[in-house]
């Protein structure tokens, strides 16, 4: 389907499971047909879907699909055998990316709801059909959230902020609308005259790609701008607020986000400009007590310098590419979710917030 | 001529000056000849010669070349009419890039010499040769400068640092040796075992391109990192000391450097890191009060997103490029020149600091 005004990123069309090739926006909105969980792991691994929720979304898909296929396959499988191999689905789903949290999470819920269907029927059919639902409502309720996260978080905007976000965490990045971009769509739409300054996002230009991409279909005023000029800007007077997604969410507050947003955050501090996180409570993970406890991915170094046009010499060159960084709670002035906004101390009220329903 | 160790960007042979093409590095070492003052200018404007130093060389050379093309068509041009077409050709190659000063200052220093020797001779060989004597005396000295800046600086630095620099503030920058990499080159020297971290330097990945040249060819251990990473390797403690260099310093110790280098002070300051400038006295504007006064130069939006290859979209997207930020002399915990380190207070110091040789 052509892109949505809530720049939904992967969606069910029938048995089938279609996404948007993240890694060819801006310049074609190329659509993929996903058959397989192979194809599924590979377009998380590569990013052709990323964003934390989408992330999530896509493997609540991928296990759609692996039980589409297991059934296809041995249609007599008994209930125990299909469960271990749904299981097995779910771990080389899992393991494509291991810092968001939304992926374990989807991946949890799909197999619950498969285990509680096994117990009661082995229709193939009603299994697939049951499974469909569960992963389809996975989607629908992110866009809600992200709604909900929109309107949360607009009320702390003020007519005529300049706001900084990092990264995309657009509809691209979700079930559609956004979390960070979420709040700033539901700004613009109470005509409160906002103006987005966009960080590109080194290595992958996310930001450059990405969130330009979808306020300029939105129709909201922004500049891009390189990651290194987030400070000077600052400084000049023209952001009023930063808003950031999270890729997780630790108990006491603390977050993962694209590599830079710990800079990002560091420099909204120093220039007192309030520093928010947007992002469903998906994204929260409550087993972990603090944010140093989250995995980093680190990525391949060609990410780094593949556009210089110089593979020969930087293959030579040592770098180092964490995908993301931490930043400690007492950098985040808010945290806002589908539940409201969230204020410090974050330590043992984070679940009841998400409780607060 | 090859890559020497000390990287000199610009040189002399016998009437002829030529430039290596940075814009080509790391890919090839590409020597061009300049024979007028329009390709001198065109060189430094679109950066096949860059770093405040070594445009300041490259003015004094451009200077000189004026007066060969002003004498080789008019051999019998009088002298104030000589002056004139000289400051012509100064006017030229000063307007080409507006932030650093040395640019003007090589030029004010080669007029001066051209002013002196047009009242005693008009004799077009002892002219240019003394005009070529003086330019080549400036790349010479910068140079030298930048080997006292090295020994300077590298006292301050402990056995085991790992350094942070942003752009290329090395050999290439200058006359040769560099500045923040002069240091870093001399604390190498005195095997203090640093490792060095290096920004990868966008929009046009000076950091990357040049800086990690310089140091591969010299075998000093480094990193390199995206911009956006700089926050996050501080916050991991393997950064002990940010060097960068400056295109302008005003007299009450602001500095004006690469894009990025501000918040990458901020982020130092942060973190409890001492941020270091690296600079020769022909970078100090003594006329200028304070950095906000410093000319920013704004460039082109497609070094901005040249490389995503995406050119009919980007050309609707608004960018915001402006090559340099200013760091407030209160974020800086020393001034490294020829003549030593300065701590702060700057406010009135720095005239002093210059003349105590």
């Amino acid at each position: 389907m052509p892109p949505t005004p809530d720049m939904i990123p992967i969606w069910r069309d029938g048995d089938a499971v279609w996404i948007v090739d993240q890694r060819r926006l801006p310049v074609v909105w190329e659509e993929h047909r996903i058959d397989t969980v192979a194809q599924m792991a590979e377009a998380i691994r590569t990013l052709a879907v990323r964003g934390a929720p989408a992330i999530g979304i896509a493997g609540a898909y991928g296990y759609w699909i692996a039980a589409q296929e297991i059934l296809a396959g041995s249609p007599e499988i008994a209930a125990p055998a299909m469960l271990a191999r749904l299981a097995d689905a779910a771990a080389q789903l899992r393991t494509t990316r291991p810092t968001a949290v939304n992926l374990g999470w989807a991946l949890d819920k799909m197999h619950a709801k498969a285990s509680e269907l096994l117990t009661v029927t082995m229709v193939a059919p009603l299994l697939i059909g049951a499974l469909g639902v569960e992963a389809q409502h996975i989607a629908e309720s992110d866009l809600q959230m992200c709604r909900l996260i929109g309107s949360s978080g607009a009320v702390l905007i003020q007519h005529g902020e300049g706001i900084l976000t990092h990264c995309n965490a657009g509809g691209l990045a979700t079930g559609g609308y956004g979390t960070a971009l979420g709040v700033i769509r539901a700004a613009h739409a109470m005509d409160l005259d906002i103006h987005v300054f966009v960080d590109e996002t080194r290595p992958l230009g996310q930001g450059a790609r990405l969130t330009t991409y979808e306020l300029q279909q939105a129709g909201i005023p922004f500049t891009l701008i390189t990651d290194s000029m987030a400070g000077s800007v600052m400084a000049s007077g023209r952001i009023q607020r930063v808003i950031t997604g999270a890729d997780r969410i630790a108990a006491n507050g603390d977050a993962v986000n694209k590599i830079g947003t710990y800079g990002v955050a560091v420099l909204a501090k120093y220039h007192g400009i309030p520093f928010h996180i947007a992002a469903p409570s998906s994204t929260v993970d409550l087993s972990l007590a603090s944010g140093d406890l989250i995995p980093i991915e680190e990525r391949d170094a060609t990410e780094v310098h593949a556009h210089y046009d110089a593979s020969d010499y930087f293959a030579q060159v040592p770098v180092f590419n964490p995908a993301f960084d931490m930043i400690p709670h007492e950098l985040i002035a808010s945290i806002i979710t589908e539940q409201g906004v969230l204020e410090p101390p974050y330590e043992g009220r984070l679940a009841e917030h998400l409780l607060s329903a």
